[in-house]
């Protein structure tokens, strides 16, 4: 038995303006029929048009996908690989956050692998978990918020229907060739946009600096194939959860409220892309684990600044309302590491006790949150205490990060945590 | 006009004992016919001992080339080329330091790429710095040293024996598909070995901290496939270079010290592929550029513990024996960074100007080879002020790394740094 850690970072290209190479790229790989994919919205905003324009000087063959549905279910997921399927594409780019990157992996890897059943690749225990050993086509992913950093990892999140779970595909197969990173992207991002997707990267920071350390993992899986891509805490994701987290501090609030702050939002376009090289290799849990109910059991919250026909918790919002609670859980095993994050965050530590670490860092992140106009807890998003078992029991099946936990947790512990989570201020 | 920076990130895989696992990735790979290449010393050595049994055990059909030169050159480059092209392998396993790792780049790329001559892929001016566009097969590296860091970068070194001139190959096409860390192997290097790789470390930690911006280079190529690899700093390479330095500034003289000490060897072989992570997309300046000659034009000289019928100057040594007078040279441009290595590397900056940041940091590399036996300057082996004049034109055709230093330098600037460096105490 031994420990191993196994990194598999993303290329990425940053600059501003760098979105135009994207043609030549193609042109460079070979490609002949290339699948753009983007969401309805998007396709009217300059990012689209960015790429349009790039493909149609460098000569590229292509058909557009905009169909994606933001938060995407299975049913979206299958809806765009059967584009995919059908389209016999050489090579894919995925033009917007999260939903579309991750829309994107899915319809590259069940179109490479078109006899598979669409569990058979879905995390285990709702899907299969099967490795991935078919070869994928070159995906280069231009994300247009800066949250997700699904451009450096190889997740892709769905909501299963039937279920009223978020689950997903995890494999190192499916990350991105190359993640084009251009701020000017970021520029046109309404402010809850940049709040909640940078909320989200707030959380992969914290979360990939604190989950189970990789060498108490256990089982150890016999076949590298096997090896999860969270693996825990480790010496090289810390650097970057550390590098990522110092970014948010500085510039986070400045992004969102001012649109006009090009450093500020180049630098979280860059932290997102950071933050997900840590947590794409470290893991995130209890945020991510319970968030995912709370996005798939919304009822009629309908956020500002999204433009979408359905009701929707957003991503990072539905992560970050339990940070405070969850720190205050999971600090009693690596209080110095909760510490470190508030000092990080603006705390003053110079005369605080290490076992008040928890309290402290979720403070700090009341603070943070309060600061930004951020909706007080889940009863302001439209949950009560007669959500909690529902909530509870869509978090059990989340198994792949919640057992990531530094601190293993009950089913009454995740009752309490969301109960803690109601409102914060 | 725009600035972009490019990131082309290996996957590592680390753990004691990780070396096991490589005939399960191969197969994996659905590799049929593999190339083992190594060198003859290692070759009866524990850690191609244990890929052996590892192909062994997985039933994989391979090939050993054991034939490696220890600082290669451009005729032991063909006969591994060679050997490559009339095995038609569709994987390979490079086990060495950087010679071998390297030497197994070059024979993969040549055999992907076999209508071409020798001098398409050779860095320019020397060759003619063709892009790489042909697919090449997979690359798994398994580093034995702690220095080189090949294992994560797009570069491939050489002596070429014609122009007595160290060059090589770079693109990120070459880059090996996984590098497997294993602590293990270091544990059996003697002193020298060990303290010379470790030199290289240092000095891709310094010089990648330490060249020009990549915002300041120019021209910006108009294809993004002729991007080079080394791109100057930038926010990414920074954390590596800085990380990596801060490993060597606590392990390396553990590590030099006491074969038996796992904690620092450990770190050690860590930190190569932390630092070949930075200086792989960050570059290397002076010297890294004026270590060419300085190997090229060895005489007698034959370092304690290598095991080889030839005289050679270690890479390692090569480089960090100019080191001192570069980094006296180069801190008027960059001062800050300058003092912030000094402080990291153990010097006490509370009093110092910044003005002096060059000198300090360069009294603290001499202090710190100083503790540790290096030979005391060029003059210690064998080099004197008659060879100044073939040592600087030695120099001048590795432009692609000397137009990376902050500072630009005439010929008699580079002069003045060897003859600074003939002797360090």
């Amino acid at each position: 038995m031994f420990f191993v850690l196994q990194m598999a970072i993303s290329n990425i290209r940053y600059g501003e303006g760098v979105t135009k190479e994207v043609g030549m790229d193609l042109q460079n790989l070979g490609a002949k029929r290339v699948c753009l994919m983007t969401d309805r919205n998007l396709s009217q905003l300059p990012p689209v048009d960015a790429v349009l324009n790039s493909l149609t000087k460098s000569g590229i063959n292509f058909q557009m996908y905009d169909n994606v549905r933001v938060e995407p279910t299975d049913q979206s997921f299958l809806d765009a690989i059967e584009f995919a399927k059908k389209g016999e594409f050489d090579a894919y780019v995925a033009v917007g956050g999260g939903s579309v990157i991750d829309t994107c992996k899915a319809a590259n890897l069940y179109a490479s692998s078109p006899t598979s059943d669409f569990l058979d690749y879905v995390n285990a225990p709702i899907g299969k978990g099967k490795a991935v050993t078919v070869p994928l086509k070159p995906l280069i992913a231009v994300p247009t918020t800066a949250g997700t950093g699904s451009e450096t990892t190889g997740v892709a999140i769905f909501d299963f229907k039937e279920l009223k779970v978020k689950t997903g595909i995890a494999s190192r197969a499916i990350k991105p060739t190359l993640g084009i990173i251009d701020p000017l992207h970021t520029l046109s991002m309404p402010e809850r946009i940049v709040a909640n997707s940078g909320f989200d990267v707030l959380c992969h920071a914290l979360e990939s600096y604190t989950p189970l350390p990789y060498k108490m993992r256990s089982p150890c899986p016999s076949n590298p194939i096997n090896r999860p891509a969270y693996q825990g805490s480790n010496p090289i994701s810390d650097v970057w959860a550390l590098h990522a987290l110092r970014i948010v501090a500085k510039y986070l609030k400045r992004a969102i409220r001012n649109p006009e702050d090009r450093e500020a939002r180049a630098n979280m376009h860059l932290a997102s892309a950071f933050a997900g090289i840590g947590f794409g290799n470290a893991g995130v849990h209890l945020c991510h684990g319970m968030s995912y109910p709370i996005s798939g059991l919304v009822k009629t919250y309908k956020p500002k600044d999204y433009n979408v026909d359905h009701s929707l918790v957003p991503h990072g919002l539905s992560v970050v309302l339990t940070s405070p609670a969850v720190f205050a859980f999971t600090a009693q095993v690596h209080p110095e590491r909760h510490l470190e994050a508030a000092e990080i965050l603006g705390a003053d530590i110079r005369t605080a006790r290490i076992k008040d670490a928890g309290l402290i860092l979720a403070d700090t992140l009341r603070k943070f949150l309060f600061d930004l106009n951020v909706d007080d807890g889940l009863a302001a998003i439209g949950y009560s205490k007669a959500d909690i078992p529902a909530l509870v029991k869509g978090t059990l099946p989340q198994e792949r990060v919640t057992k990531l936990s530094p601190r293993p947790q009950t089913e009454e512990d995740l009752s309490a945590l969301f109960e803690a989570s109601m409102k914060l201020y």
